[in-house]
């Protein structure tokens, strides 16, 4: 199980202090969509510079231009890269045929999917690297997480490795361990925290081991 | 009628002498979504700056953040910002929520939603300027233009402005005019042309005068 660190409110210098301070403790970094709004690939460049050992994740929840804007990604240094479940087939399409040129990884992200069973067992016929879970930060509010959709969506993938986001916290994390994602991505609970790296060896503690 | 260029595959000094080129005769200058990756705010800042006069679109899709992306943009200098049709119905409220605290206006971008007139209907009762149809790039080459999604969408569409996207060209405008969007969004067929004053002055007349 990996465990990938979300940046997300953060500017390059916070980030680089960041991923510093916890860096022997996550396998994956992600640049995450507000961060590359604001700064652009500039983020991707920088970050993967600073930390070529770290997989890098540029979440550019693609919709449309697949090809374009995942080589553009690839091209900054990613390795993986996020496209959206609602885009159309033809757009994951394109950014599975990119990835697969480049030998690198794309997450499918399932935000915002109503039938994500069905969906998600559509998707998991094409040779995506991972599926994601991803209760939208908004929805946070009303109280809802990724655990539900989680279970549905374990029964119904047998190819792609599973991801899993959405307000994970080191209470929340060993309702979700059960399930083994691949991944567990976590934001907030880590970049907010008073104490980064305490809270990011707690939830490496419980999800075992890196590179194990 | 409004006249939008969208402005993708360009970088901020190809930008600025292409919206040069052509600001008598648009409405909205748009920083697409490639623009905004590649470049970050920086793009939606500096073109604002050159052309304060035009109003300015930040493409930014936005598929979760609902506030806080389109408060990025606001506080860049753009004038509307773009939501998915496809992202929960709470982050497009809370889009709406600080577009209307600002004065600026709200797009929703009804890229790959599949029920687009039921979805249209839903999204007409609340306080969005536009509505968006939009064929994506990646379905072109498919031979798919945003013709019949417009007539669908403009039988229920009350409310909201609707603008139409997806490949439009000098050719196929014609078409598009007698459902009377309030804006039509080009990018290539100016961006790409050999002469690209003479495409949007082609386009200017087919949709009327600027202004009226």
């Amino acid at each position: 199980m990996k465990l990938q660190l979300a940046l997300d409110l953060v500017d390059i210098p916070q980030a680089k202090k960041l991923v510093g301070e916890v860096q022997d403790l996550i396998d994956i970094v992600e640049i995450g969509t507000p961060f590359i709004i604001r700064e652009g690939l500039k983020a991707v460049r920088e970050i993967k510079q600073a930390f070529p050992n770290l997989e890098l994740l540029a979440d550019l929840k693609i919709m449309d231009a697949g090809a374009y804007e995942a080589t553009l990604a690839y091209e900054a240094g990613a390795d993986i890269v996020t496209v959206l479940g609602a885009a159309n087939d033809i757009t994951i399409e394109k950014v599975i045929e990119v990835t697969i040129q480049r030998h690198k990884k794309v997450m499918v992200d399932m935000i915002a999917v109503k039938n994500i069973a069905g969906r998600g067992r559509e998707l998991d016929r094409l040779p995506i690297s991972y599926l994601s879970v991803h209760t939208a930060a908004d929805r946070h509010t009303q109280g809802d997480n990724p655990l539900a959709e989680l279970q549905q969506v374990r029964q119904v993938i047998k190819n792609a490795g599973l991801a899993v986001a959405g307000g994970i916290t080191v209470e929340t994390l060993p309702q979700l361990i059960p399930f083994q994602p691949e991944i567990v991505i976590v934001g907030g609970a880590i970049t907010s925290s008073p104490h980064p790296r305490q809270t990011a060896l707690a939830m490496r503690q419980l999800i075992g081991e890196k590179n194990l």
